[in-house]
C-alpha cells in the first residue's frame, strides 16, 4: 500500500469507523470496531488505534485524523469546541495535535452553542462533507440519531442548532420501559408510524399522555407489536418535529443519518408537506474529514 | 394475636407491602419485600406471601386481601378489569379468589378504560380508600409515580383516568441518559424546579429540545447536579401538567403519593396558582384494601 495518503476515524461514543484513503482520494481500507469513548480510557485509545492499523497493514508515519468524541473531556485528547455561529473551514484549522500518540493524531473540535447551550462532536464533520460537496448550501440539515441534531447552515458555517434525545428515549422505550411488553415482536407499520405523527403533529402536548396508551392497547385491544413499536416511533418523533417547527416550516430538510431512519424522518416530514432528500453518512463524514485534513495540514484536496 | 382479622397486601410491580390488620381495623403488624411481579412466577407468589405470615405468626387460617399488579395477567392469579367508568364498591365485588392458595387468597381488580386505552392496578385501591373516608369526594386525584395517574372521581366513581410515565422517564433520564453525567452528585433546587416549570407549561412544545441543554449546560456553563435534577424534574412534570390540563385547571387537586413526591407536584401546580393537598398513601390503600375486604366478605366495616 505505497499510496496511502492519511488515515480518517469517525470515534464516537460507542464505537469508531475508520478509513485508509489513498493519495488519489479513494478509500483503501476500512475497519470498525465497537470501542468508543464510553469503553475507553485516555490511554487506551492509542493502543487501540495502532492494534487497529497495524491489522491492516498501515505503516506508522502514516497520519490520522479523527472527529467525534474522541476529542471530548472525558476522550483521548480534547480539541475544544469551536463555538457557534462557526465557519467550518475553522475545523481543520481547529484541529487538536495529539501529544505521546505513536503516529502523527489530529483530533477536529466539536461545536458548542452558548444560548441556548448546545453541543456537538461529530455531526459538524458530516456537515463540513455536505459543503464540501456543496459549497454554497444553505438551509436546514437533520443528522438522526441517538440524539438528533438540527441545525441551521448559511455562508458555509453552522448558525444554530438544536438537539432532541429522540433515539435515546426511542430505545429507552422500546427496551426497557413498560411499553417493550407490547413491542417483544419485530415488525413495522407505516399506517400506524403516520396515524401517531399525525396525533403527535397536531396535538403534541397530549404525547405525554399518550407514551402509556400504546401498552394498554396492547392490554384492552390485544395490538400488536408492530403497531405498537411504529406508533412510539411517530408519537416521539412528531413531537421532535413541533419542537423544532423553525427549522422546517417552509423549507426542506437534508437528512444524515443511518438510511432506515432517514427514510422515517422522511415519511414523517413529507407527512407535513415538507419536503426533503437523504445523503449518505459515510460519504459526508468521510468528505468532512477529509476537507478537515487537507485544510489542517495545508495541502490542496485531492 | 388472637384478634388477627384479615391481611391487606399491595403487591406491585416491583415489591409487596403488608399489613396484619386487627378485629378493632388496628394495625398489628407489618413487612415489605422487593418481591414484586417482576421478579416473580405464578407459582411463586403463595410461597412468598406464606413466608412472610410465618415469620409474623400469621396463622393461615386468616384470610388475605390483595391488590395491584398479584392480579395481572402475568401476576399471581388474573383479576379481570372493571370497566371505567366503574364505581369503586365493586372492587370487593370483583375481587377474585385464589384457587390451590394454602389460606384464603382474594385479589382485587384493577381499572380498564376503553378509550382512550388505559389502565390501573393498585391506584383504584387508593381511591377507594379516599372514598372510604370521605364518600361525597367528587374531584381530581393525582397519583404520583412511576406511572402518575389522573383520575376523576365522582358519585363514589372512577369516571375517567391518564397515565403519564413521567416517573419512569425521570429515572431513566437521570439515571441512565447522556443527563446522567450531569447529575451524578445529590442535590435539588426549588427555582430550578420551578423555573423549568415555568418554561415548560409555557412552552410545552419545546421540551423535547430543552432536555439535551440540561447536559449542555454542564459542559459550556458548569451546570451543578442539584440544578441538573431539579430542571429535569420540572421539564418532566411542567410537560405532564400541560398534557392532562383539563384534570386540574379550575379545580384543587387531591394527591395520593410518597410524600417528597407530592410535595413537589403541589410545588408546580401552587406555581399554577391550582390549590391542592397530599393524602398518606399507605392510610389510603389500608382503607381501601379493608373497605374492599369488609364488601368481599359480607362484613360490617369496622
Amino acid at each position: 500500500m505505497t499510496d496511502t495518503y492519511f488515515v480518517a476515524v469517525d470515534w464516537g461514543t460507542s464505537g469508531f469507523r475508520l478509513w485508509v484513503i489513498g493519495r488519489d482520494g479513494s478509500v483503501l481500507d476500512s475497519t470498525t470496531a465497537p470501542l468508543g469513548m464510553s469503553r475507553l480510557k485516555r490511554n487506551d485509545f492509542d493502543r487501540v488505534l495502532e492494534e487497529s492499523l497495524d491489522k491492516l497493514g498501515i505503516a506508522q508515519d502514516v497520519p490520522a485524523i479523527i472527529c467525534g468524541m474522541a476529542g471530548a473531556a472525558q476522550g483521548w485528547c480534547e480539541a475544544p469546541y469551536l463555538c457557534a455561529p462557526t465557519r467550518l473551514d475553522a475545523l481543520g484549522e481547529g484541529a487538536v495535535s495529539v501529544r505521546g500518540a505513536t503516529r502523527n493524531v489530529h483530533i477536529l473540535p466539536g461545536v458548542k452553542q452558548m444560548a441556548p447551550a448546545n453541543v456537538m462532536r461529530g455531526e459538524e464533520t458530516q456537515i463540513a462533507g455536505l459543503l464540501h460537496a456543496e459549497p454554497s448550501f444553505a438551509g436546514t440539515v437533520c443528522l438522526p440519531g441517538t440524539h438528533t441534531k438540527w441545525v441551521q447552515v448559511k455562508d458555509g458555517a453552522i448558525q444554530h442548532f438544536e438537539t432532541c434525545m429522540t433515539g435515546e428515549q426511542f430505545a429507552f422505550f422500546s427496551q426497557t420501559s413498560v411499553l417493550s411488553h407490547s413491542m417483544i415482536l419485530d415488525g413495522w407499520s407505516d399506517n400506524a408510524f403516520r396515524s401517531a405523527v399525525r396525533l403527535a403533529t397536531q396535538d403534541p402536548v397530549a404525547v405525554p399522555r399518550r407514551l402509556f396508551s400504546i401498552r394498554a392497547d396492547m392490554l384492552v385491544r390485544d395490538q400488536d407489536s408492530a403497531t405498537a413499536r411504529a406508533t412510539l416511533s411517530g408519537l416521539l418523533i412528531g413531537q421532535e418535529l413541533m419542537s423544532v417547527v423553525h427549522y422546517w416550516r417552509d423549507q426542506s430538510v437534508t437528512l444524515i443519518g443511518a438510511p432506515p431512519l432517514c427514510e422515517i424522518y422522511l415519511m414523517a416530514l413529507d407527512f407535513l408537506g415538507v419536503g426533503g432528500r437523504s445523503l449518505d453518512v459515510e460519504t459526508t463524514t468521510l468528505a468532512g474529514l477529509a476537507a478537515a485534513f487537507h485544510i489542517q495540514t495545508g495541502t490542496v484536496h485531492a
